[in-house]
């Protein structure tokens, strides 16, 4: 399903850099190390490095040089989830086919795990090697999605959605939701890549149009997955979104239109990244693989 | 009890940058934003903020430039207290005499508001006046000490060492303890204010030997605090460490010891800043009010 021969390698970049930002597990204190390494190295789809190299490529900046945006941003990715799937949140056991952080450990360890990958985060990203200014920009970017603005902000909104339908929470809203909860990040991934690359502010607009249909298209996509899919494929509980009364795509316009509106972002995606011509050829993948994926 | 005038108006100077840092309250998701602004705004020492003050001072770096790192230490250290509160961790239900947030609001809240003021932090951080190599420099120093070699590995190391007394808690692993839990942020408020005063690598040493000390001396004093005070001067619960078997100085080593102990690092902190002469003043007061403050 990987359509573009470099998204492989980036991926196992990604994944290296992840290992080596990862603290040391034979230090104390071990049970927080090893949950911090529990909640990155189980897996995951590695999507936001991916479009952190991708958007990188367009300016062809140095590889090595988008390895510390690339983790940071899977850190954040990570802490959230560890977060999100506590008792008090989500209350979700199973996370990647795995057992989730408070469950295979406790739920303090998986507060202080969550919190400590959010620092390691950003320092990670203040030590990249690219010109001080950039780096900047990229702690600015990454910041900002991350809070209340940005992530906490749609994750605030998704539990007070929680149970409420209808009337009671719009399409607008929902989208609202999603455009913080999963695309300011996804935003900010393709965003420092593109200031690693030198894109032109104009560039950057662009840019950011595609990524934010590709964070509405990967939820979208994502909802309809809890619908269609089975628990072992997805490596989370499927039909938890029906069981929870969550505000879905499919619960409040129905699985045709919501299909109906993935293959409109589609559109939307291809016609941001025209201008790139063949060099978005990366992001292009990922942008199918976020809408054609089966978990 | 403020032996410095600069003290009051950096006081003052420090909870405007909060109130300016912190996001309006009129805005979704309210009932986040309400709680990030209670945790930060119902009052504290500002011990921090002071301390990037009073570095700052010593090389007379520009008041303005340090508004940054002193907000943002003090919003790192304002999202901790949130999550250490929580039932899972501490479960104290007042802090500042106040009820805290998740009993105010809600867990998931508390969770939200805690992550969210982190994120804040750095992005406060990553758009101080300061040039970029001074601001990545500082970026580098408070998420180190953020993370699981600082604040949260010291958080973990209190998790695990409740309930643990005698031979099996020594007091060189409560000292390791308290440096990463409360340490770690005190030194980087003191290295952040030197990074901008533009201390030499050898000042920088002494500093760190300062403000390691006054963090040491700032707990074996709240330790203390929590036999000899009342929870209404505290304005929170005393007796508490005890009640919940808590190791802490005077269970480790008697009342006596512990003020030894004290007066031990009050010569400490005069020593690493003797060469630094009159300019310490401030500093010398903020050790001054760590080691003689009644809450």
């Amino acid at each position: 399903m990987i359509a573009d021969p470099r998204l492989a390698g980036w991926r196992a970049r990604a994944d290296a850099a992840l290992a080596q930002a990862l603290p040391d597990p034979d230090l104390p204190p071990h049970r927080l190390r090893a949950a911090m390494r529990h909640a990155v190295l189980l897996g995951g789809k590695r999507m936001r490095p991916l479009l952190v190299y991708a958007a990188g490529s367009l300016g062809g900046a140095d590889e090595a040089t988008l390895d510390a945006p690339a983790a940071a941003v899977e850190l954040v990715h990570a802490y959230s989830l560890v977060h999100d799937d506590l008792p008090c949140m989500d209350d979700d056991a199973l996370r990647r086919g795995q057992p989730t952080v408070h469950v295979a450990f406790d739920e303090a360890t998986a507060v202080l795990a969550g919190d400590a990958l959010q620092s390691l985060a950003f320092q990670v990203l203040a030590r990249a090697a690219t010109p001080p200014a950039v780096t900047v920009a990229m702690l600015d970017t990454l910041a900002d999605a991350a809070g209340v603005v940005g992530m906490c902000g749609g994750q605030a909104l998704d539990v007070d959605a929680t149970g409420q339908r209808g009337p009671a929470l719009s399409i607008a809203h929902l989208e609202r939701l999603h455009a913080l909860k999963t695309g300011a990040l996804i935003r900010a991934a393709v965003r420092m890549g593109g200031l690693c690359a030198g894109i032109d502010p104009a560039g950057l607009v662009r840019l950011d149009d595609f990524a934010a249909a590709l964070g509405l298209a990967f939820q979208v996509r994502d909802d309809i997955l809890d619908v269609e899919g089975d628990s072992e494929t997805l490596g989370k509980t499927a039909g938890k979104d029906a069981a929870q009364d969550k505000a879905t795509f499919p619960a409040l316009i129905g699985m045709d239109a919501s299909r109906a509106r993935l293959d409109a972002l589609v559109t939307e995606m291809d016609a941001a990244l025209a201008p790139f011509g063949s060099a978005a050829g990366p992001l292009r993948a990922l942008g199918r693989l976020a809408v054609e994926r089966d978990r």
